[in-house]
């Protein structure tokens, strides 16, 4: 019999992706739900709302309520973490390595081990140097995939996720979009969207 | 012995609000926390972060979503949810009966009622003869009622809840907070934020 599928999509400026992306595994296979993981770029659709940046930058008492919500969330899941110095970092080179791998069955991997390294080490994932670290950890051939992560066809292929997000009207993330036109839009509703999918 | 206290503060115009007005009694019962109800006026608080009205006006697409996000999480509760023609609604008459109601012990049962007639009865809590059906199903009598409200002692009660609310940098609702000084924002909270106070 064929899984029930729930897209999770996510960007890796994100904080509640990253619990979301720390959660996700263990929650679906439990549920019996396959997940589609799809890094996309949020600055694109937060532009065609007028936001010139993160939500949590603009709304400064409520980005300041996010970090501490954030240090509560992590504690009681058992996870270090760490604000880290920049926020929101840019995620594109990330997001980029993360569809390269998404074909290849280290996409899921990959995308923890950067959300661990910009959440709990403090490290810039904008810097290739640091997702050339997080490929050497995954035991990746570090030069031939960054070069496969930046050619012309994978940089389209993470360009189309985004217009795809974009068609789908997501306005943030984490969001989990069904098979039946559903949106889930944040970490906190992982659960319902998980059981969403597996009834419809 | 003395029971924890949780302050949870809300507008009648907020749908999350209305969700946790409908859930907190019961769960605070069960872990042993006492609640102070406290409406208070997001309008104010929006202002000062630069927004003219709700932020689900503002970004349509998180409006789109909210509602549906109502719709099934209402479902899941059992409460027939029926979006109002009206959004946000003028929720200041409804505050300041709220307000009036706190030290007589009609507070919550008003609170709740003019979320159901707000929600679920697609009523118009700005006016008075909305307020007015309310209280006389609470059997409570409505001209002296509404005049007490309307005093300039009970106003001025309302005025000074809002302006805790910006002195605890609140900015949006519903909001939990606790004697310890820890801010919990959003119905999705309510849980997290009760076991807190007890534990604090």
């Amino acid at each position: 019999m064929t899984k029930p599928v729930l897209d999770f999509w996510y960007d890796f400026a994100s904080t509640y992706s990253f619990l979301s992306a720390m959660r996700i595994a263990p929650l679906a296979e439990t549920e019996g739900v396959a997940v589609r993981w799809r890094p996309f770029l949020l600055g694109p659709i937060f532009q065609s709302q007028n936001l010139t940046t993160s939500p949590f930058v603009t709304f400064p008492l409520k980005g300041r309520h996010m970090w501490r919500d954030m240090e509560r969330l992590t504690a009681e899941m058992g996870i270090g973490f760490r604000r880290p110095s920049a926020f929101p970092q840019n995620s594109l080179l990330a997001a980029r390595v993360a569809m390269a791998g998404m074909d290849k069955g280290w996409g899921e991997d990959f995308t923890r081990a950067i959300y661990l390294a910009e959440f709990c080490d403090g490290k810039t994932i904008s810097e290739q140097g640091i997702i050339a670290e997080v490929l050497g950890t995954l035991k990746l051939p570090v030069e031939a995939t960054l070069a496969h992560a930046l050619s012309d066809d994978n940089k389209s292929k993470l360009r189309v996720q985004t217009e795809q997000a974009q068609k789908l009207e997501l306005f943030g993330a984490p969001s989990f979009t069904t098979a039946d036109g559903e949106i889930f839009w944040g970490n906190d509703r992982l659960e319902q969207a998980l059981r969403w999918a597996k009834r419809s």
